[in-house]
């Protein structure tokens, strides 16, 4: 780094992600002496203010890497999967949002607040997890660390950021039509590139991704696979129910856990969580306090609350945990990383 | 009953639910010699076209029960509390669809595809379950019987039509509020009688109903108790989160079951469901198959599909199940009961 700090490229600037990535590197203050913005040809020319200077978006190519320093994907597995590499041939470290390379064994899949220094053996290549494991594990690791974990099953509840800006526009225009009493016919979700699609407004719809031979869905089996790697527990028993909903930006978990000891109570797993990195307990009943994922927007925590203990196991119990899926889901936790590579004198 | 049929009052006959019954015995074609409609007396005076003739809405009084024989109150625990044992003194039958007599051992619990036998032992009054238990129950009645019960663990996603006309009303101006950028000020979500009330457009609240000391809330309660009583399994593990989402109507549930029996395979499951009385199943991941909450408002069934073996425990699963919560939840269930009663003469 120079004095002002690294040359940053962010790849996929425009989308929904990069904005976030842009605008939480501006609020930490990240040390950067030089950005570079890339995207598809698609999104190629937009301008984009950051710190007061104007920048233009450029289309990525190889030799956009030369000189970067720290390279932040977010621009789709296929783009990840072309540049990272030339990224990392040029010297760059790759911190990248996308699926493609999350499951290599040779890629660290990191969340600071439960495995930072899995960074140290990086290869130029850092995965992010994907939105809806990151905020579980947050909240699971301060147990496992206490009570180690035997079972989790969770069903999520999910925003419809987390498939892009086209989701959103979708999710609008749809309730509009909808309230309207207007013909709408929905084009993006579930999957966009799926042959049917359905209402998200005033709606549920229990697909994310598509689906695996075993009649999961690939988000369904990112949160397993990815939570064994992450906690490195691979033999922790995980299943998940993903569901998307007509909810802008928050996503929402319903997590039933099982650890390792029996006697635990709730008020030692909520004394536990209260002091955890990067959560934050909101858990009173009596007092109507819990998280909800349209009071979590633009927040960097994961939110933690309904904790109850199963009325059958001893060693089992509920909760439910919040977070804004573009903050601690992607953009924070990918710029964390950053930092965390900084910290840690890695870059 | 004379040669036309029975005398039958409704209670509750202005609410969501009171008009869906009326519907319902409508298009059911129930034998009906005389209809009652009463109600509380904000919405007594109200007029009511049923089989194209006019009736108007009474104040329900012990003497509006002379002489009827079926009584379907649904205007809250209080209404039936007060009126449903003078309905019985005057010879009534009454099927009760609020909560107050549900866990009362002398009164049947009954959803007709799982234990419509218990009706032979009714003392008058007969308890109509909670919407969230009665769709869950009807699913897993074929597991019973095949297999055995072990645990279950759901995760609900409720509408907004369970807590009441006003709630709807509440989530559809809200919403109108919210993209047009006005202000609203949230009245009656999550519990109209509760001290906070928060934003259910575009949102996921985790509280229906009040919470008990044990930091379930009633509602959870009531699908972990109804669920043991109707299956006549005291033994039963159930536990329950209930959230509350931006949906008008339809509840949907992610569950996981545990079966007594080894070696149960996801097509056996299936071919049961396929035959189950009161389910359709809608499993076709490769053609994107399952169902949703807007996609089964009006239909009387419970749809189930997303039925998928655990990845470790051999006798569990995880399925996701659907209803329109105003009918088979509500009204086609207790009109339902009303027709069990003439089948089995026990009015």
């Amino acid at each position: 780094m120079d004095a002002r700090g690294y040359h940053v490229a962010v790849v996929g600037a425009t989308g929904a992600v990069g904005q976030q990535m842009l605008q939480t590197l501006e609020k930490r203050n990240f040390p950067i002496s030089k950005l570079t913005l890339l995207s598809s040809e698609r999104s190629a020319g937009t301008k984009i203010t950051f710190r007061n200077e104007e920048h233009i978006v450029q289309v990525a190519t190889p030799d956009s890497f030369e000189g970067v320093q720290i390279a932040l994907f977010s621009a789709g597995g296929n783009i990840s999967k072309l540049f990272a590499p030339e990224a990392v041939k040029r010297g760059a470290i790759v911190v990248d949002n996308t699926s493609a390379y999350r499951m290599d064994e040779n890629v660290p899949l990191v969340v600071p607040e439960v495995n930072e220094d899995a960074l140290k053996n990086h290869n130029g290549i850092i995965a992010n997890p994907n939105c809806s494991t990151i905020q579980m594990v947050v909240a699971l690791e301060p147990l496992r660390q206490a009570y180690g974990l035997n079972k989790v099953i969770v069903s999520t509840y999910q925003a419809v950021s987390g498939a892009g800006a086209a989701a959103i526009q979708e999710l609008n225009e749809q309730t509009k039509a909808i309230l309207n009493g207007d013909e709408y016919t929905p084009e993006i979700l579930p999957v966009k590139g799926d042959e049917k699609h359905y209402q998200i407004a005033f709606n549920a719809i229990p697909q994310i991704d598509k689906f695996e031979d075993n009649g999961f869905t690939f988000e369904e089996m990112k949160m397993i696979n990815e939570t064994k790697k992450i906690m490195e527990m691979p033999g922790l028993q995980v299943a998940a129910t993903c569901v998307r909903l007509p909810v802008e930006t928050g996503h929402s978990e319903s997590v039933y856990v099982e650890v390792d000891q029996q006697g635990v109570s709730v008020e030692q797993i909520k004394a536990l969580l209260k002091d955890a990195d990067g959560v934050t307990l909101q858990d009173d009943p009596s007092q109507q306090v819990y998280p909800m994922p349209a009071y979590s927007v633009g927040k960097n925590d994961v939110f933690v609350g309904r904790i109850r203990k199963d009325l059958d196991a001893d060693n089992g119990f509920h909760m439910w945990i919040v977070s804004d899926n573009l903050l601690k889901g992607a953009a924070w936790n990918s710029v964390q990383i950053a930092e965390s590579l900084v910290k840690l004198q890695l870059v």
